[in-house]
């Protein structure tokens, strides 16, 4: 008697979902029988939804963010301030920093941070690009909004040094304690830092 | 400042990833993104393997398991016991039985159970499909693995009752006390049936 086991195609399905982050063996497979077995339209618009993500959105040339355009819909729009710029590891960091409504100028996402473990060096990241916008925007300020990490205060202090020739404002988000955390709960390094950065009453 | 927001190929594959089974609003942003972003062919595999299930696979005409073929390969596997029965509810149920190995027959899935709540009748189910090989496979045994909760309880009954005039002999799989578990942890039906069904040592 032989081993029983699904279809090849379904077992192929479960180990291309298993692919997508955050999802195991057990949910792969569930999802995959779920689209075997769903009776309406869905998997096939799923699949129609990826081909389609895939074929249009592409990265906005001058920032970095996500667009189906050359240019994205905060560098085309403009009312925002022109004259700061807020940098960003990630596309993906730009809305939760939207989100805050703190900043109104555009941003420009680096594609990563420098880390030599993974080699991922200046030239793998869009820092020419940084550069090149700084010398052509006439920026006032700019904002560097990396990871509070080893390998973001790294980048931080690469892109200040290439940046202090230009006669521009360069400035960085806050690292200290974050909002709902007490101080027992805070680590060493944050109280270091929050106590540092201690701001005027 | 117009509200920024992902390009609308995002948004609409964000709410398409929702409908899969165990995937919230934030794992599908989380999947969606790492699809716009992944640099490899994953997305693109993941919708193609998706498109081809979907074309590919459908229900053993027999039995209900999942095939590419018209009958399954459980069905077509003649080294199997050909009088033994084991009904199910759904075709995902053969698997988990399968791999026991405590069974050497063969299947039929019900697609689901008798549910006046849900609008689901007997006439919904592949009950009729079961009376007939019941008639003509020269059975000995049909092994009812429904449920044990009321509705899987109430499909059993009727499935008995309409298999009785036939000279098959009709079981159904223990309830009792399940592997692991302690008595303090059983519900009270847990614990009745495991009395009522004890076997002798």
């Amino acid at each position: 008697m032989r081993k029983v086991e699904y279809p090849s195609a379904i077992r192929e399905l479960i180990a291309q979902l298993r692919q997508m982050p955050g999802v195991g063996p057990r949910s792969a497979e569930r999802i995959a029988l779920w689209m075997v077995q769903a009776r309406g339209e869905q998997p096939s618009a799923i699949a129609r939804s990826i081909t389609a993500t895939r074929e249009t959105v592409r990265a906005c040339e001058r920032c970095g963010f996500f667009t189906t355009e050359e240019v994205c819909e905060i560098c085309a729009d403009s009312t925002r301030a022109a004259d700061q710029l807020c940098v960003v590891e990630q596309p993906t960091d730009i809305l939760p920093l939207e989100k805050t409504s703190a900043f109104r100028g555009r941003y420009h996402s680096l594609g990563g941070r420098i880390s030599p473990l993974d080699h991922v060096g200046p030239e793998d990241l869009r820092i020419a690009e940084l550069v090149k916008r700084v010398e052509s925007e006439g920026l006032s300020e700019v904002i560097l909004a990396l990871a509070a990490d080893v390998e973001g205060e790294a980048t931080t202090n690469y892109v200040v040094e290439l940046l202090k020739p230009f006669p521009v404002t360069i400035t960085r988000i806050a690292h200290g304690l974050p909002a709902g955390g007490g101080l027992e709960s805070a680590d060493e390094l944050t109280l270091y830092q929050a106590l540092s950065g201690r701001t005027k009453l």
